[in-house]
């Protein structure tokens, strides 16, 4: 089991990563919870699959278990779902010693993380991240959130989980759509940081051949990534000195082609490799990043099978929501770019008709 | 316009402490924002009184205000109304640069500050409390939080306001009621702190003799309190290391006393008061406090016309309650309890029969 620290703010954690490890989850929380009560918050996809393995290990760790276990998907990081779950941790007497186990992919993270943050000003929350994209991305660095009519984690809050417990192993259950969608932050998180990371996701890439497998997918890879993840959320818990803000690489285009294909066409890492795609042309076009170097990040992306071409959307739509969501909006379009592959630059201004031209380009046949 | 200057974790801000200052509101927030919409919460009590001058100050400073007046009393602090206030805020367009202006007591404060720390994960916030209870206590130490059922304060997060913003003046309007509930904080920060501000206090008990006023609310005795609360704070901003929980001082047989008369009987500060005369008496049993200090407190709470006696609920069902609110149930029933004045000692325990003799004698005739 590799074991990466995390510091945020005043607060400090561990990300563990193994295979075939999740029958030691209690052992591990057991490390960073006095015991009391554990409850599980899982959804109807990952809880046949892992709940049990979860809830046994907590038990004999000795913890007074209870679970729940919510429908899957993007629209239940609602705050009606919320309500529901303060009602479960109020009707169980949860106190603030006692923990949250959030067991599932992004939505149950997002969801679980907000309410444990905010059950009598923050209960003890672990990540057990399933899906790769909350493994990579979403289950260290301490978002936490839910949706409020459009606007997507608007309503949320930063807090830090007291422990990371991933088990790489549980990706071997998990949809190829799905995998490919974490694929395109592992790539991002690669073309960031540069050295090592990129050499391992090259191999990833190589190996995979356009069709990644689970099985291939190492835990030494997946700690990388937690690796540089906490390394830039340390710099910058809250967004405030500009660091975290390399993390948006790809992302100003990939929300613009979300929204303007309704959220429902390309899943988020479709539209994120996209973006990169676009942000490794645009970075090629004005901050120097070289002809070789462009193409070797699309070897990259290539070889992991995230899409390169967008379709079903007119390049005008996306072009003309680029800038839109929320971060974009603060001061400006700044976009995330490369002067070499392992150095980003932030708040790059990109003049409107390049925004259209490489777009266009994204959608050409 | 006196300034008293905090930290708390990453974050650090000023308390400004003024007489009939609130026409400079926009000027002290401009300091701290760049700008952008200014969306000012209140309550129809407060609303009638200030909410003109504050916005017309906001807007002579270059915000553009707008405000949302919602009706007074503690049941507004439920997430059905944090959800319409995040409907207005998005409705509005309000982003992450904008700022939060909280204008009234310590409900306003708590739930437009709960709204302002989660809406995108946090808008600048701006507290402009007007009752003595939120002045010296509630506006400064970052709490925010709305209740969930019969739990107080359960869903809430530690969020530092970018400016406190005090006018002293504000107070004349206050009922006497009011004031006294404040003044229970004002006392209580006082037999914790000691020194300076133990004799300021003793200054304004001695002048109100039973029935204290307004008028002789100085700037420097809210200061100090001010003072004296963010000094905790800055120590134990999220109730971790156990300094801020000196501040529970009185607090264990005042929750008690609430919940046993259904929250209807006493003010918060009137169960304050009972609490920190019951905590005097334990202190002297129990911790060596002199009779000569015991007495000295007990002349604090009577000169600001505190209640003395604990009527209308007998005595077994309060210390029935002893121990079962948030804070207590934590390991046990730990009192604060004062070794001498100004010289605190938490989590001390007190035996079961100690602590039913001690609500016996509030209840004496």
């Amino acid at each position: 089991v590799l074991k990466v620290h995390a510091t945020a703010g005043s607060r400090a954690y561990d990300a563990l990563i193994g295979r075939t490890c999740l029958p030691g989850l209690g052992t591990a929380v057991r490390r960073v919870a006095p015991g009391g009560q554990a409850v599980v918050c899982s959804d109807e996809n990952v809880a046949p699959l892992y709940l049990e393995a979860a809830t046994s290990s907590l038990a004999a760790a000795g913890f007074a278990v209870s679970w729940i276990v919510i429908p899957a998907g993007e629209r239940q990081k609602s705050l009606a779902r919320a309500e529901e779950l303060y009602g479960v941790l109020y009707d169980r007497g949860v106190k603030r010693t006692d923990t949250v186990v959030a067991l599932g992919g992004g939505v149950v993270g997002d969801l679980a993380g907000f309410v444990a943050a905010t059950f009598q000003r923050g209960v003890r929350l672990i990540q057990v991240p399933t899906t790769l994209l909350a493994q990579v991305d979403a289950s260290a660095g301490g978002k936490v959130a839910v949706d409020f009519r459009a606007g997507k984690n608007y309503v949320g809050t930063f807090y830090q989980p007291s422990l990371v417990f991933i088990d790489v192993a549980t990706l071997e259950t998990l949809p190829q759509r799905e995998l490919k969608s974490g694929a395109a932050e592992v790539a991002k998180h690669a073309l960031l940081a540069g050295g090592d990371l990129l050499a391992a996701t090259e191999r990833l890439s190589r190996a995979a051949a356009g069709s990644p497998q689970a099985a291939a997918v190492t835990q030494s890879l997946v700690a990388g990534n937690v690796w540089y993840k906490v390394s830039v959320v340390r710099a910058d818990e809250r967004e405030e000195s500009g660091a975290r803000a390399a993390l948006n690489l790809g992302h100003t285009v990939a929300h613009a082609i979300e929204a303007a294909t309704g959220f429902a066409r390309y899943t988020h890492g479709a539209a994120v490799a996209l973006g990169l795609r676009a942000a490794l042309r645009l970075s090629e076009r004005l901050c120097g990043l070289s002809p070789e170097e462009a193409a070797r990040g699309v070897r990259l992306l290539d070889g992991l099978g995230l899409p390169a071409r967008l379709t079903g959307v007119s390049a005008q739509d996306v072009s003309a929501l680029i800038g839109r969501d929320k971060k974009a909006a603060e001061g400006g379009v700044g976009f995330v770019l490369l002067e070499a592959l392992g150095r980003p630059i932030t708040g790059a201004a990109v003049p409107g008709p390049l925004q259209e031209e490489v777009v266009q380009w994204l959608t050409r046949p």
